[in-house]
């Protein structure tokens, strides 16, 4: 077991919160892919907190792309992105040393580290180190960009807020790439956020659901068992901080239906095969059927919180009350819309790479 | 990408619905771990259509273990078990061949295999592969139970009517372990499978949620990225056909709740830290944290159904209809359940021997 | 750890020597990859001891295609191979049970498995096990055949006796194809069975050198680090009984030279690129460079041996003699080769599945 | 395939020559290994030229553990570890970019990459990538000596001259980690000096042969098939930059022997089980026996060399000539021997992981 995903494409994530820097190597894409620094600067501010709503950690994010770029493209050896870590303000965690707070993942850390992990902010449990998935998926992104695959998250659900389903979802997916706070309807965007803010206001915290698209991948793609295209990306989306469900097309939603109506009939559209629904969320027997990929994921609310919670002192083994003033957001589902977005592409190069060959996604055999 | 799930405990898949036989390998077993043939008979037993409810295909289900079992007790290398078929109709497939069967990876297939596949009854992607998971998966089950760790699992939901949720866990998996129809509360049972036979009647199929808990799990299992605990149960869950969707404690039921009241406050009872809820169904950052892992998977409706439905000749490339007049059940649901069990159990014995090593689970170094 | 081999194709092996069969699962293969019967069984036969020369156990090696062919073609599925064990006679190792045979893997095993290993002609780590790693290889060499790139071994040394290296590789290849004892020099072919001949007459055993090339492969294939050509190939060729060296290209036998006679200066030849020697064996930084691959295994003598043998009794921890009466070869060189072939082929067609994709080798996309 | 190895601890490479820094991530170690800093950079040092027998190139290879270290200690999360580039001359590569030097990585780089690769020193195919190897492999090396496991490597031939063969193992790693030209004997260093001096003088190069020795590994480990020690030894090892050949115990220098001769007979020695020679390099069927693991590496004189030489201009498709006059080592031989230890290390840290679970190397659990 280790802290890295994939099978042709590799991502492997390092660094603690309140380390030196947090980074990814990601390893196996193709040679000649584009990387423009701007626009993963432009995702990274996607992640970042913003207006009132998030913490008040405000991290430059400035990175270093250490390896695997040469003259503006990748070279097709493992980069790596380097973000070192500035606003830290370690002090807030001393006096929670042996707390395990609620939600988190204190105690169960030193369950297995035995206390040598870095407790400081969370450690390598942080979010933070969404910070590099999100540069490295930033690359994985335009480069499904270019072969046609677009990818699009939006809050579905948040603070007891719906926001419409999507559409037209290319128009949908590139209003929400303009989006910093990724919901369709204006009108649901400004009620998520009072509930947000009221939430703040009273020292809790929000989650929600994120709903995501992907559309433009080629069918066959996946395997039958184990490295289904549902399994794959279950498994990355479920280290996601706080995601704490994934569904693929209707999922629960339909769990009451009938096969007569959860099936998806096919078509022949303008030359092309279709379904007429898309109640399996573009895959069938783990393989790709050509349809938009769609997926749900719950996202808790944000475990930390200014109101006073019970838990136990770890290392005296007794229970004590715990108050948490470090700087959090009442919602992190605002932010982690482009962590998926992210974690989708990275799992997405991946099978394609191993599909088509090592040359598929990159400048070279095309 | 392939039909294997596991690092240290690595089962690997193979074989056709109408083929001469399905199996799997499992290595990475502990020496040393009794292998009781007629527990692997009663387990694959659970997994059979039973009464009314089911396909009318029935399998003997006779196994063969070809390697890695000797005196009574697995070897340590790699156990092969093989599960010749019988009762195979594939006449039933040959008119259908061309025609996408809505729900059904038959075109997906047809995307990745190019007309190479044994499309017989679904060929490799059929629910028949889940007879030799259940096989490996009650020796990985027998393992576990010596080191205390049990799994149930039962129908939370089929057909629109639910049955209680979990209470007294140990109990109920005592009793689950017991039944054919695996529904906690015997009203709710009864009117599941009037639902069934209902859905049967008009030629239609249902589904539902399956709940499974897992008691025992020592704490400090896991990574925090990637290889979550949730990440590779959820990988491996998803491969089970119909599974939709997956969620861990609570998941999408309090996507509309606060963090005050999801966290699950940590208290010391018996000298023991635990949860006073478990709303992180047993995982806090990808880790168990010593309560009981707690888990829903979405089972869609059976996609084989006899009604018409539209579809395409994806040869022809034209629209047509298509009725399913092959044996098959209105509801998978009662049947995945010990699919569910056996695939928690190989993903539980990978996850403890890469912690613990490989003589964990056997009868070696203890 | 587990006994599988590779990343986009694998293989994974299992049964004993004295089990009821022994078998391959390879996974990955392209769909569309003909496979013939006959000649897997003409494969298999290469591997069987022939003449006077080897072991008294005569197995059929009538094998069985349990899954991943349909209609005389690889379905892209798992294939699993099985070939049941006849021949057997287990009185032999009765009384030898406790005592740790020299050469062999008796006490390595006791501390790996705690006695619960299958000790019967070996177990799991028999030379039979060789056999479903040439069924298997068999199908990845046509593979590759149909792609331009063949593979051919020969016993560069035997018994002390050396043959010609390889001169003409398209016209030695094809003849070595012919060839039960694969000497390219019929003199030494005769000299060496006479060593063997001897050795046996001594109760004793012989080794050797076997010289392998591998012609059309293309430039481009193999990672810098880790995923070298010669790491993956090396990893594969040391699985096989009795190998305890590796060499590519000139290896040891220029361990006394400078730089300027090692190198191997490139040309251009008829617009193509070539190296004028191949001291590299057709390897550079790890990568192919287009020209042959060529590499050395060295192959112990049989452990098994009719003279006594000091050695220990490890459940009573003393010493003793063992005289090992069972049926074996005096020399498994002239069996090997075909075994080296196989798994060289497998590990390109993993390489190269990798590269350029699930249907590189199959039928599918050409 | 990618830049990474390992199972349960891995290794994962990243970097080029003259780009901003090189590094490594080490994932998988257990927590509470003591990491001195200054033992890193012991190791380093022995990596980098010395006298006037290397490249002029002189890096002060000052390193930065980015994360996984916490108050001198590992924290089981991922350990990265950076080392800047600093003495950086490009300019010496800028016209031979389109040559394809002897011996190099040049031409079968262009063919894998499309002329996307970082050409400069050799980019990531540079031994410079070896110094985060060694960085890495000296906390693998260290937490292993906790555990009584000792590694050292002697330069057994050189420029053809020979060192003495291991004698007292325990003492003479002892003494060699003392020796930054390691060879036992010392008249042998000198005569080897002075044979690389005279190469250096001809704009030529030597290479050689390097014996490595492992004292107090536990009997069991390894696996019977493909996960070999020797395969998974090897399957590294080849990637150390100019390894050609790999040999296990007696290897390729006993190959005309017989079996009596070769094979290692048992003895029962103060209580405890050995063998009374050791041909195979304590590895039985692929799995250690308890006695020091023992192999050679054959290292290929460095490629890059005054002399002129003929070679391609591959982007022209033409003859011509080239003459290398960058910086460079007229043996690597005498830096690879830390090399080697250092995969080595890392190499068993991973097989012992797996064997006896994530705890076992740190201070955790003992």
């Amino acid at each position: 077991m280790n802290n890295s995903f994939g099978r042709n494409v590799v991502i492997t994530l390092f660094g603690e919160s309140h380390g030196s820097a947090v980074g990814a190597v990601l390893d196996g894409l193709a040679p000649g892919i584009p990387v423009d620094e701007s626009v993963i600067a432009a995702q990274l501010d996607l992640r970042r907190p913003f207006e009132d709503l998030g913490s008040s950690r405000r991290e430059a994010d400035r990175f270093t792309i250490v390896s695997g770029v040469f003259q503006g493209k990748t070279t097709g050896s493992p980069l790596c992105v380097l973000i070192p870590n500035g606003d830290v303000q370690s002090g807030d965690y001393e006096e929670l040393r042996h707390l395990a707070r609620p939600g988190h993942a204190d105690y169960a850390a030193q369950c297995k580290y035995h206390g040598f992990q870095d407790y400081r902010g969370g450690g390598h449990f942080s979010g933070r180190l969404t910070a590099p998935i999100v540069a490295a998926g930033s690359i994985a992104l335009a480069a499904l960009k270019a072969r046609g695959i677009t990818i699009g998250t939006h809050l579905l659900r948040c603070g007891g807020v719906s926001d419409r389903r999507f559409d037209d979802l290319q128009a949908d997916i590139a209003a929400l790439s303009e989006k910093r706070f990724a919901v369709l309807d204006s009108a649901a965007a400004e009620a998520m956020k009072e509930s947000i803010r009221q939430a703040a206001a009273e020292g809790d915290s929000v989650g929600g659901v994120l709903e995501t698209a992907v559309t433009g991948l080629p069918a066959g793609v996946g395997e039958p068992w184990f490295d289904t295209v549902e399994g794959l990306l279950s498994h990355a989306l479920f280290s996601i901080p706080a995601v704490k469900g994934v569904q693929f097309g209707a999922g629960f939603d339909m769990a009451d239906t009938t096969g007569s109506r959860f099936n998806d009939c096919f078509a022949v559209e303008n030359g092309q095969i279709v379904t007429r629904t898309n109640h399996n969320g573009g895959v069938n027997g783990g393989i790709t059927n050509g349809m938009p990929v769609l997926f749900h994921c719950m996202v808790k609310p944000t475990p930390s919180i200014r109101k006073i919670q019970q838990t136990v002192d770890y290392d005296r083994l007794e229970n004590t009350d715990i108050q948490i003033n470090g700087r959090h957001d009442p919602a992190v589902i605002p932010r982690a819309r482009v962590v998926v977005d992210s974690v989708t592409a990275l799992v997405l190069c991946d099978l394609l790479t191993g599909r088509f060959g090592t040359d598929y996604l990159g400048g070279g055999d095309r």
